[in-house]
């Protein structure tokens, strides 16, 4: 009888690139039967947001966040050479000509193999995101159910 | 009988959002009776620093790190929408608004509730940085206490 | 009789002072005696890259990457005060001053400790990176492989 390993990953960047790394460990860890969970926090949020606008109720500095920060995994910015832009539509273009898997893919991916995607409830308050604006499926929580998740992890990281 | 869990960070980070990150977790990790280190190298030594200027003698390197990197926790900036520091007072505003706690009082929190922190003292050495300008009750190591914690920890988290 | 602990390092940052982190930590874990893999992915394969031009046939893209990413360890710019360049200067000044190993020198002592240095093939794919490129005695793989290290790593860290 073997024990399921686990694999619990915070996502604070708000980075494609350092998303991208973050799914494809942890699609990587759900094919070999972890039991995953990315936990998405500050920055990382952004991943989880729905491209389309959503109308809401917001304060002045909520919606100067939710103007300035990325609506969904697909406007994320890389984490060098991003030049303005450039850089992630380059990475998307070399993704596409190795057949390998943009970020909103490697999302979609990851609720079909049973992920767990967890938004930050105490990070959504302080950037002013709502759960409607964040994609179906996902669970939220705090610090103590990541540590919950974490204390037996074997495979932690902070990305 | 049940071990006690044991938490260990590595702050590399001088990023004001990174650094309340590793304190957040820190402190919950704690309020679950974990055994907690967090060990500040690079520009993660900028959050012990204090806020008031000290005299030392100092090369001219070390004088120029010691202008250039902030002093303390409160003066970091973001790691993303820094704009020049509006966004660490929008951070604050938002944080205050929410009862929240500011990465100073996060620090503290820290140290009332036992978690170690350490300050790496290579890149201490590096940069320049000598014990009276931290804050009090700081431990001094180097990379091989780092790993006599972290070899049996349940968390490891390099952020 | 006590089982060999082990590190495993996901190298992501293509930054000189974050590669050094990774590098400080891995040696010194290889010196503990364990069983050390630092895995190189995104734009952390710069560090294995050969610092001369090499002739290959390549895309544009991959031209572009190959032009506009490091040539190798010694060219890495810092994550935080980089100011053009100026920043690796006075880093690595303070490194030689006070007898520090700078980054290549790390990495050749990493090797001489039988490091287990490995490159990400996915992410060489997408960035275009081929074998004659990088440093002698790298392994080739991908993310099922960093996994088989990970899940039963006693360190594991995303820098």
């Amino acid at each position: 009888m073997t024990e399921t390993k686990k694999t619990t990953i915070v996502l604070f960047s708000g980075d494609y690139d350092k998303a991208m790394a973050a799914y494809i460990i942890a699609n990587g860890a759900a094919a070999y039967d972890h039991e995953v969970t990315i936990f998405h926090t500050f920055w990382g949020l952004n991943a989880l947001r729905k491209d389309e606008p959503i109308q809401l109720k917001k304060s002045l500095p909520e919606k100067m966040f939710a103007k300035m920060m990325p609506r969904g995994a697909d406007k994320m910015g890389l984490s060098k050479m991003n030049f303005a832009g450039f850089g992630p539509k380059m990475i998307k273009d070399v993704i596409k000509k190795h057949n390998a898997l943009p970020l909103p893919q490697l999302i979609e991916m990851a609720q079909e193999q049973d992920v767990k995607l967890v938004a930050c409830t105490m990070t959504m308050d302080l950037l002013g995101l709502q759960e409607q604006e964040l994609l179906e499926n996902i669970e939220y929580a705090g610090v103590a159910a990541y540590l919950a998740d974490a204390e037996d992890g074997n495979v932690n990281l902070f990305i």
